[in-house]
């Protein structure tokens, strides 16, 4: 994209996406915007505060000639992980932070976008256009963990409070399970140089694959009641040594948000308690119990490789939906619901790929130093913003967290 | 007391004293009231709601004929500690109830404050009086608790949060130290049977006493601030075995909230961040520290004993002061400051009296199931309400514990 | 006693005692001896050596004129807690130390004893011999360690080894309980400066007693069955707090060396594995149990002061008994089984006498150092060497330690 | 192989590997061999038991009429992980069983052994055979084990045992460094059905290569001394998160078993305490070192496809070498000592092959539940039996693990 093209399109693109991110606040109260639910999560305040300061700190501080910090210690408070920058703040800590007030984080978001403006307003190298789109997607990937987070706090009370108490919870049939047939191959995987893309997503690179099948859809929660009740739950044999000593003795009995009342299974959603939907894809589970079902089903996860090469040719499904924020019953023909439901487990460990070289400077932290002990995760949720999936993403995760919308498609070797 | 008067009594101060807890979270935001800095210390608004409950569960219920209960899972979220009365929260997770927020809390407090209106509009028995004033004695217990874990989460924050910015630290001059002897002998302790007291002040009993000596008042800041700059914190032969424990693996080196700026030493007030005063008594100490300081010094911590024997006469002191909300330096003749500034630990583990038995009913869990692994703290801090201290009070805390207004006053052996 | 008279009953009684130790451990195979079973226990050969370096350390290197360390890490690894004399290694790792071998041991322990010997053939002072005779009584405290550890070690072995398989169980009939009642008023307590003491027994003091009246004999396992048949472990009512959480996250169910069989109890003994004797005192229980069995039992513990005025007039009969290394049905008049079956548990704190001074000296770690956290256990049990034991005595440990041989005996207020 | 050769065969080897075994633990002392250093590593004892387990659990009792059990307990005693085969001993507590003796276990040994030699001396099944050449493979990765466990606790002994004292030490020079660059391509990698493999090295597979380049030899000692001094273990930016925070915890400042001694640099070998040899190839590094070591460098690990890729057509050199039992400077031609010194980690986690089907049984278990958290580590040691070492074997331990012979080899694409 020429120079021009992209600047102009970052000043059309920049404030609405921020602007997204306090939207998402507008139903919190001051409480809900502060408490951290676990060490993963983050409070929502935070998320907003920093978004903000990775603006500040790799845009505007090198790049705005008098730029005004907004306040001396957000820099320590807001940095979440990046060692060239300097210490900070606890990561367990964060909620303990009910200072500053979310009208106060407000103020410093719009002291930054005031600041971006004006930067946005002027001539930027490629370089710095390149940091800004960053940002934006870091925004956007902030703008579902700050959603997961919520709800991982909600979900903790017995309360049951929403997020919105009104969101409506899609419905319709799920597909009848098939079989999509892929052939093996040479393929090409990773970004191509065109569009954006997350360090770790390069270097585009061929891989060999064998052929293969994916599950035309994702499983369902339906499915899954049907592995609890053949005791998937209570079956060593099924899952891997790592993932029954966590299942035992963290008591996993069924996804993280289910509660049982009665005959039936209900789920905390952002929408509180509601009942759960057999059509629906399940959601919140850890790799380690996405693996136990495909063992229990006589298949396995798909590797991203697989994934990728499949997803590669669906990518006109990504773009005009609305996002539910709930998983919605995946239904038509082929492929379906590939990026717009539950990010999909894979059974790739996330590692370089062949070539891959962390980038210069304090974003050489992005990714690069994760690449160990995490799970890859492909497509994308129903809280993930629509412009920022694609078909090359990679997530990642550790194999026993369950507070993302997590799930999983079935694949076999033929 | 006379029935009627003790109902009268109770009816004119039961408002005041309950409205003081509202009071007292004026100045906090909706996150300020809801997080929980520590396992030890308690939401703001948890001890709102706390104080009501315990209203509600062992004086409403059993006693108002058609009290309807505010909300059927309260009972279950608010409950601290009382096995018989069933199922709650988990201590740890207060914090995590952004729901219900502060204003439902305050509605629940209406609630219960105008069933308890109507209540002791009407004749109570003698048992449901003492339950009320048990009650109030309660509200006031977490009154003092409420400041200790705000003062907790603010002094956690960089940013330095003031309960009140405007708050004036007491000024003055420590009075010199000198002993106060007291005479040996057998005396008595424990409550008379006249004036409110806790199950635990009971049964009133003889003791035998050697003769002793007193300071006249508490240990000042200015001669911690000799002990450290005396390596106190670096010379194991000091300290009990467990409190040289505790201090390596917490890195103990000052009292709880201090910190060092250049040669200055800072502590966290309810104020903000504050110059240490030399003057003013020393707070926010262990059990572990105070015995170390005792022996730096070549003396050591009063019994319970001795420290109620001779503040017995002194009660004189307690009634009309005004709390500061920081300790303030003690001046005057004889012994001074026994009520109104720290609580001072004890040599005394916290153990039933001779003759002590758990009263009957829920209530019996108020005291006696913490009889062990506690130390004594006796006389009240400047957060303590000055109607809810007497001589025959019994503290008590961890040995480790650092998060209350805590210090001591040197005895020893004649 | 004169000194001449002191240095020849050194003398007499040095080696004998000492050999009792290497006898104890001739039972033993080299693993035996080398596994620490939990951080609280230590290995046989441990207690070997560390009894060696005490004699070492305090005695023959400040007092034996050209005597030869043994080994120039041994102080370093055999050092169990002094921090007046060094380094160490770390307590929890003891089991790590398969070199020096036992072998090693014991000739580590000859080259000490015979310096020794040459020591006491020398003139010594008054101060020398004190430190000699308080490493004779450390010897024997760690006699009774040794074998409480080894079973400890043998307790957790599927294959219920024995210290050695033919050692009889006392057999015979517990007295019918009753109450013994002692007269209250000022009593006397500690050591009166006749006869070895620890210094935690000093100085002797004046205490006020209440009438009360203790239990004939210790609580036997018969009892104890009827208070596990009647719910006592699952009663929180009847429990500390502390004591009804340890209980619930370590599962307590039954003494610790008891397990089930059909219908009936057996427990882990040095002889191994034999049949509950429901006659002998209950062994390896907890304060908390303890004190939670007396208040099933509507009475209590009873305190150390209240116990050694009681045992004052019992000494005759601990001397001449030959300890039965298994507690024996306690039967005879009036107070019996003291000193003889299992240490009992007290309602005391173990806190300093008043007028207590930590000794000058490495050796004033001996006890001052752990006067907190623990509760005071009374009498002797029957691995406790008779000559080691004294109404005066105070051992304690933390209330949640259940390897000794510690019961209980009931006490109550007239 | 027909089977009645492949029969022969093992007839032949089978006492000679389970002799060797033995042989290991004659240098031991009982407790040498009871104690277990921490709860990644087993005692000697345990290892010599399990293997015979192995025999009796897999092959005997399914396979040998009238086999009589040796012991009814062993079965829970020395079950290492097989959840089929039943419930077992917590592997953390295996350094409590000071019996069974070892003079017990060896006869356990002799039993098996005679029942082993009565079966081989039948007809046995292809099925058999191939569960007893499964059976000797797993002893002798046993036998690297049981030296590496104990190397872990005599290398925590400040006293510094040997396993041999007179062991020789490998002296020489290591080639100087260089890249042997390899074509790439697709290539075949796993077991091609010939020769002996565990489940986890099928199936044979084909893979896509970029051309690449390994170093001639593994990194040296002295090549890690650079890497310390140019502080390595100080810089964040060349370690992965987990590693950082890991390299902090733990404190971690040079290979696991080197300890310094003014400005030499020491090492337990199983010789003892020697001078670390710069020549020799570094061992007992986590991957997270190896990891941080390649970027320091400047290069990276190789994937376990390029390294099985290159070391193919190397395999003479692993047979007729003696083992060291400690790593040796790696000199010659071209790729050197693949097989010899130390494991190498590669960059690829250890996940199943494309294709790859877990065993039915209770073999199963062996390796596929143990396929997520961990690295894998390809070539072998100097305490790996060298008829135990090939071309296709896939090696594995978690990232952070320390006690193995594991080291490196830098690898980089062209």
């Amino acid at each position: 994209m020429a120079l021009d093209d992209l600047t102009e399109r970052l000043a059309t693109r920049f404030q609405p996406i921020r602007d997204r991110s306090a939207w998402l606040v507008e139903p919190l109260n001051e409480a809900d915007a502060a408490v951290q639910s676990t060490p993963d999560a983050s409070p929502a305040k935070w998320h907003l505060a920093h978004t903000s300061w990775f603006f500040e700190t790799f845009v505007l501080i090198p790049n705005l000639p008098g730029y005004c910090h907004f306040h001396p210690l957000f820099g320590y408070l807001f940095n979440s992980y990046y060692d060239a920058v300097g210490a900070r703040w606890t990561r367990s800590q964060r909620g303990l932070l009910t200072r500053p007030t979310l009208e106060e984080v407000l103020v410093y978001r719009r002291h930054v976008d005031n600041a971006m403006a004006e930067l946005l307003a002027s001539d930027v190298s490629r370089e710095v256009a390149a940091l800004i789109l960053l940002g934006l997607h870091h925004e956007q990937q902030h703008q579902e963990l700050l959603l997961t987070d919520i709800l991982s706090l909600f979900a903790r009370n017995p309360l049951c409070p929403a997020w919105h108490k009104e969101l409506a919870m899609p419905a319709g049939k799920a597909a009848a399970f098939c079989w999509v047939e892929c052939a093996g191959g040479i393929a090409e995987i990773g970004n191509d140089g065109k569009g954006f893309a997350f360090d770790c997503e390069t270097p585009r690179h061929r891989v060999l694959l064998q052929d293969y099948a994916l599950a035309n859809r994702a499983v369902t929660c339906g499915e899954w009641i049907d592995f609890m009740a053949d005791g998937g739950y209570r079956t060593a044999s099924l899952w891997l040594a790592d993932g029954w000593t966590a299942s035992i003795s963290e008591g996993w009995q069924c996804p993280a948000y289910w509660q049982r009342q009665g005959d039936d299974w209900y789920e905390m959603t952002l929408g509180g308690l509601r009942l759960v939907n057999r059509e629906a894809p399940v959601s919140q589970v850890s790799f380690y119990e996405a693996d136990a079902f495909a063992a229990w089903r006589g298949a396995r996860l798909p590797t991203e490789a697989e994934w990728e090469s499949a997803a590669a040719s669906q990518t006109q499904q990504i773009t005009n939906d609305d996002r539910t924020l709930a998983p919605k019953p995946q239904s038509g023909e082929g492929l379906t619901g590939l990026f717009t439901d539950v990010w999909e487990w894979t059974a790739s460990s996330f590692r370089p790929y062949p070539g891959f070289h962390i980038p210069p400077g304090a974003v050489g932290e992005y990714n690069g130093k994760f690449m160990s002990g995490q799970m890859v995760m492909r497509g994308g949720s129903c809280v993930t913003p629509s412009s920022h999936t694609r078909a090359t993403y990679r997530n990642f995760f550790q194999p026993e967290k369950r507070w993302q919308f997590s799930g999983l498609r079935l694949a076999r070797t033929l």
